[in-house]
């Protein structure tokens, strides 16, 4: 494979080799699903998945007509753990128990993922089980008021984690009222609201054949995939519309935000100030990608970047200190981590304010870069001998990027990008108005000055 | 491989097959480090591990004369970070960036383990830098002092996460005044008062050829290794004395315990009740491991599992619940862990404590053993496929096991395990002395009843 293979939505048949002998395949089935395989030589273990692209973001607030409330697309993630018509909630849990593999999902804010991975020998068992869940859970009234109770204590332990409780709180601060700045799994308030009628709309609204992506990485062969993929949902009696073809990907273009806010303080007895600043960052097609992992790596992944050399290399001032650089269809953000005493925090929260403007102002060297790209290209081949990795990477280029993109290009991407695209990116985000959160024993004005809460805001998209 | 390898001490080569066509050597080198390798056909990369058998049960109050005070194992495992005679902490931390590879360090109670994951290539890089670190590093007493800073960090940070908290409180509740019952990061109070020159002691008294065994696994050539090491030893004009032999493992009785403490309460002011509840379990070299093994996959291991059924399923009590086994050379424990409000703590609580009851009482069922024999042997198969994985089971069966159990041997004893075997396995740690830890806004009254706070302690040894 020589540069990005594109994932056109109504393509039938695709095939192409990606980096390690890896090959990858994918079938536009007559119902409208979509089918990704990576066949990778020598392995014994396959990952699968099944997604829909829906998320948090795609919920209405209660009473708006919308059937997905705050919080439903995850609690209807748990529902589909609890029976269908033909298995039981213990049935399914045993038919990955008994062979040892790990079965789970995952709700994020622009996708749900139900997953599973298991011995190459038990591939056939896994599509079935998740198929059967996908598209036949009862979503039964005395299960969904056990769940209720299961998912309360889920957001219970959630607002126990201070760094959970700070993480919310950040994208709340940066992408103010944008979808994407909502919690995951809504409040307990929507909880305790949510009813199984809406869940249910929600279910039947969001999960149809054309709304559905199976991507499987590992020891597969993607005909016997499809085959038992087309089985298991024909025994379904799934309502099969032939002439349905795949929603189309969401926009991608930077959507506008309102002025993020400026200082977020969570006061909490405890020993440490979980601190969080940032700016709303890159969307996740944008051209800059490539650009903002090198910067990433330089400026705060690994005990030789800067934030970290910085401020605990040098100063001893936290233990856990990186920056990040999550990004969506629509928006992104990019941030910076730390946890620290409370009489260090204002110190810490202006030492990575600093640090980024250092990069914005004087540049990266280019030992760095060149480290960047050595760690980007170790650190990924390292994460693709998991099939776990690789089921992910299939299902964000099919339900988000729209193209695949192997290794080798991946890294072809990352081998051009300059020390003057990493500084001019490093100015853009130093010029964006930040947002601080503070999770701990601290107060407002102890950060007066790192953040400017007065200063006109603007538009930072 | 047919049965268990031993691993004498003094034997100087070993060969032999392992599970799935791997190949494990082991070699005595004449300054009397160990060196242990798997070879994986079709690996690409490889895990490292440096490995000495002291952990913070090995430590002693500070004034006793002895050099390693209480947290001072982990301040140690901080400071081979710092620098040593030929390598600066970034030149450290470049190394393993540069190329992409995880690198890092772990203090245990038993053990201390300094490991990298890396392509294949750098291997040589990874053995070279760890054992300059190992050899060679400074203490630079103002590396020293900034450390200070970041473990106080980390100790804060663990302070602040009540399930981290509950566990410490645990296994002090258990084990009691047992070297074991210790956190292994000290105090605040400890690290504090931690001197350079009692750090220093320890490292120079624990970290000799005799002391370090070496494990790899993945792509490794056991020869080249071994030809690495060496010279990376030898570079560092180490003081080595060829007529040193391994340290004699430690004991494997198990170990008298005092009274565990039946009830423990840690008041805070946060959403869940972490509950922790348990008795003192099987040391690592006791013949009911595998049994051990089967009881918990049944009863806390899994979704189909009896504590994940009883009180999540069913219930919807608690989102986390499971039951664990850690087992050390000569004391172990067996412990219950749920999440839940506090109004439900004290019905969670007593569940967990009847459910054990019931498997005591009336064992398990045929299809819950074979289940659980294939659980394991499937999660074992997955987790084989990590090089990490590999790396540390072979530390462990040097340094705690002295024998080497490949898969094929690990699970013909979890199939010779009978439904009589763990129900009595139950009944002997139901008949124990109970534990109960709750941190959470909680107290001492809503428990009373689950554990028996009056009655007359026994030894549970």
């Amino acid at each position: 494979m020589n540069g990005a293979v594109e994932l056109p939505l109504g393509t039938p048949e695709l095939a192409f080799e990606a980096a390690g002998d890896a090959f990858v395949r994918r079938s536009l089935l007559p119902s409208g699903v979509r089918v990704l395989s990576e066949r990778v030589p020598g392995a014994r273990s396959a990952t699968i998945g099944f997604w829909v692209a829906v998320g948090s973001r795609d919920e209405h607030p209660a009473g708006t007509g919308h059937p997905a409330t705050f919080g439903s697309t995850h609690f209807l993630e748990h529902l589909l753990f609890k029976g269908t018509r033909t298995r039981t909630a213990l049935e399914i849990a045993v038919s990955f128990d008994a062979v040892g593999g790990e079965h789970n999902a995952l709700t994020a804010k622009e996708y749900t993922c139900y997953y599973a991975k298991v011995q190459d020998r038990d591939v056939p068992m896994a599509v079935e089980v998740l198929a059967d869940m996908f598209t036949s859970s009862l979503l039964d009234p005395d299960e969904f008021e056990n769940e209720r109770g299961v998912i309360l204590e889920e957001l219970s332990m959630a607002g126990d984690d201070p760094a959970d409780v700070a993480n919310e709180r950040f994208f709340e601060a940066v992408l103010g009222d944008h979808a994407l700045g909502r919690p995951i799994g809504g409040s307990p308030e929507t909880i305790r609201q949510a009813t199984r009628e809406a869940v249910h709309a929600h279910y039947v609204a969001n999960y149809r054949p054309q709304d559905l992506v199976v991507t499987v990485a590992g020891a597969v062969d993607h005909d016997r995939i499809v085959e038992a993929l087309t089985r298991a949902l024909g025994a379904a009696g799934w309502d099969l519309d032939l002439s349905a073809s795949p929603d189309a990907r969401r926009s991608t273009s930077p959507a506008p935000l309102a002025p993020p806010k400026p200082l977020t303080v969570v006061h909490r007895p405890i020993e440490q100030v979980n601190l969080l600043l940032g700016v709303p960052g890159l969307v996740a097609t944008d051209d800059r990608r490539s650009t903002l992992s090198v910067l990433n790596a330089i400026f705060g992944s690994g005990m030789s970047s800067r934030l970290f050399q910085q401020v605990r290399e040098r100063r001893g001032l936290a233990y856990a200190v990186y920056s990040f650089g999550p990004a969506y269809s629509d928006a992104g953000l990019f941030g910076m981590y730390a946890g620290c005493a409370p009489a260090k925090a204002p110190t810490v929260a202006a030492l990575m304010r600093s640090e980024l403007e250092r990069v914005a102002e004087h540049g990266v060297t280019e030992e760095e870069l060149s480290r960047a790209a050595g760690q980007l290209g170790g650190a990924s081949a390292l994460a693709l001998e998991d099939s776990d990795t690789r089921m992910s990477r299939l299902g964000r280029a099919e339900l988000t990027l729209g193209e695949f993109q192997d290794l080798d290009e991946a890294l072809r991407r990352i081998a051009l990008v300059t020390g003057d695209d990493v500084q001019a990116l490093a100015a853009d985000f130093a010029a964006r108005p930040f947002s601080l959160v503070a999770v701990g024993a601290t107060d407002e004005a102890a950060f007066r000055g790192v953040v400017d809460e007065t200063a006109p805001t603007t538009d930072a998209a």
